[in-house]
């Protein structure tokens, strides 16, 4: 059984320079279990209704909502739960404000960018300057040992789901064209859920991003219908699944079952190299533009005819992104920001062809001083074996 | 395999008596994925980055993300999909100022009150009236037959989770007290990953919301650890799973494997005669307050000596709340709410003592013109059978 943290830290004191920076006196974020930045900031696993946070004078504090005190108290890494009685418990926006006024301050509070408008409203009647920030994202970017070890097992635990795939594939049988597993019609979907039951065993959580395509559909980046699997056509595997705290996964692998045709085997060397290239980019390790390795995987793709950018056939999506508590954070490969120690980042090279299929393969990496470390070592192999890991 | 509709609709009309109602042209909703009510406008399973819903003149539009136009078209039950190329994309809330500019129309937009705050700016700056509401949740109460065949469907996918956890729980073995099952002991942590497992089988995602509490942890209401479970403990079971569509499943179940105590045998039995006395007040269908239903629950309570509200042993939550694109919505049973014909609502009492246990029993009813329907069929016994469903 992958075993996980039970808890896990954050940083507090990279708030400091933000608060600095914009002259504030205090970090408030107002949200509810679905904003992938409180969670970081709170590792609280909450509920669809809204909580606060609040960081002043070196102080981290979760205001939770009823009922959800003695979790807060299981999960929160900070300095207190706020354990105002239910009864009296008036909105999340109000109780970060009660904490606010115990405090000796400015009146300058800093929000993150995509904060409610009646959160900011809420505040500026109550005579506070608020300032909004998208640079809190920033904090995120730049992995902790603790997360860093989190990452590397739910990547692990993400390769069990692919393992259950290849297996799948592998064992099943051609009719007429068409593959056939335990009796049935082997489709996108049936193949999704034994993904996801595999993740859901390893203690992950599919989280509607186990893409799989076939043919055709491996061209529609977000593929999540059914197709009847064919022979002789791509398989292309996208695990982006949640693991405990809010850490995710990213793994991407493409299958031929039956006969490889011209254009897989090319599309499968070109995609190959790509990674091969990018990985000899991460070698240099900290310091370097990101975009390096976009340029690296785009002059790769080319040397086997494969066009990049805003194009129809070829490669039209970012080389990569960072990963962490969000499926999708900073830094993109494709933007121009230095790779730096402690970034962990996806690297996934894929060509596409609407009109028959596509071959994506996928890898974390984390960038050290002078390299990298790839958390991935699922083997590439265009025809499926039965795997266990 | 238990099969779910691959498109469904929305109301769209639903959101012209809100227009009307707050002398607005135009209802505009700008938000990413983790945005439930933005999931049930648009039916898109769209990525975590913003995007946008127009509705105007009768007509609905979605602007996807870059890339995600195949997926929207495929998805989306409104009039257009933007089909803007990704190369000439400007941010989501510029796109929906070019579908309102291609109307002729006043100047005043319809948001929902969870606009973020830059959101809210950016077209008040652009010289519109902007007016928030949290009215747009009204919308979602009363399900369509579509919506209902799908909670039925993601209910009884549920109750596989369920039988499961109960066939888990009753094929385990007692050793000194504690239970074992496939020669390991059992924790919470393995039947959670048991139940997501064949959840996932089924089509839905475990979500973060399967909450198994053994004994004293019952008594959290959103227990996530991992407990070693014992004999004559309770074991209560919290599944709310989503489903396809975005769609949730709600069930609650409480087991004792070994000899069943006498605080546990009389918390089943008031829990069992409040969930009864519950249905006798939904007999009555349409038309009454929720909160009729809340009050029996008390009462049945009670009269095994179990009070209710803000305490510290009893029952200290709501009765029970709507279900649908969310976990949890209007109407709620606590709340001075009249239910309606079509309304889909959880019905969960419960009781705790943070010092042993707690039980909780929970099914889905929808609210008819005369009386209710039942989604769920799964036993209600507190020791554990092996199940097949």
């Amino acid at each position: 059984m992958v075993d996980y943290p039970r808890r896990i830290s954050t940083k507090y004191k990279r708030i400091e320079p933000l608060l600095e920076h914009h002259d504030a006196d205090a970090y408030v974020h107002v949200g509810d279990c679905f904003d992938e930045v409180l969670t970081y900031l709170t590792r609280f696993n909450g509920p669809d209704r809204d909580y606060a946070f609040v960081y002043v004078n070196g102080t981290a504090t979760l205001c939770p909502p009823d009922r959800f005190g003695q979790q807060a108290e299981r999960e929160f890494p900070g300095d207190e739960v706020d354990m105002t009685r239910a009864s009296e418990r008036p909105p999340a926006t109000e109780r970060a404000r009660t904490v606010l006024e115990r405090n000796e301050m400015g009146d300058t509070l800093l929000l993150p960018a995509t904060a409610k408008h009646r959160t900011v409203q809420s505040f500026r009647e109550d005579g506070y300057n608020v300032v909004l920030t998208d640079a809190i994202d920033d904090i995120r970017r730049v992995k902790t040992n603790e997360e860093r070890k989190l990452l590397q097992a739910v990547e692990f635990a993400t390769q069990r789901g692919m393992a259950r795939a290849e297996t799948v594939l592998a064992s099943a049988t051609v009719d007429g064209g068409g593959l056939h597993w335990q009796g049935e019609p082997l489709t996108t979907e049936i193949l999704r859920r034994e993904v996801n039951a595999a993740l859901a065993r390893n203690g992950l959580d599919g989280a509607g991003n186990t893409v799989i395509g076939a043919g055709e559909s491996c061209a529609d980046l977000h593929y999540n219908g059914i197709d009847h699997i064919e022979s002789g056509e791509t398989v292309l595997l996208d695990l982006g699944p949640e693991g405990p705290h809010g850490y995710y996964g990213d793994l991407s692998r493409t299958f031929v079952v039956g006969e490889v045709g011209e254009w897989e085997q090319r599309a499968y060397g070109a995609v190959s190299d790509a990674l091969d290239g990018a990985f000899d980019v991460f070698e240099d390790g900290a310091g370097q533009p990101a975009s390096h390795v976009q340029d690296r995987v785009a002059e790769e793709l080319a040397a086997y005819g494969f066009e990049t950018g805003d194009v129809d056939v070829g490669m039209y999506h970012g080389a990569g992104h960072g990963i962490g508590s969000s499926l999708h954070e900073r830094p993109f490969l494709s933007a121009n920001e230095q790779l730096q120690t402690g970034h962990v980042v996806t690297i996934e090279p894929g060509v596409y062809d609407p009109s028959r299929g596509g071959v994506r393969l996928e890898d974390i990496v984390e960038i050290t001083e002078d390299g990298y470390e790839n958390y991935v070592q699922y083997p590439k192999e265009i025809v499926p074996e039965e795997r266990t890991i």
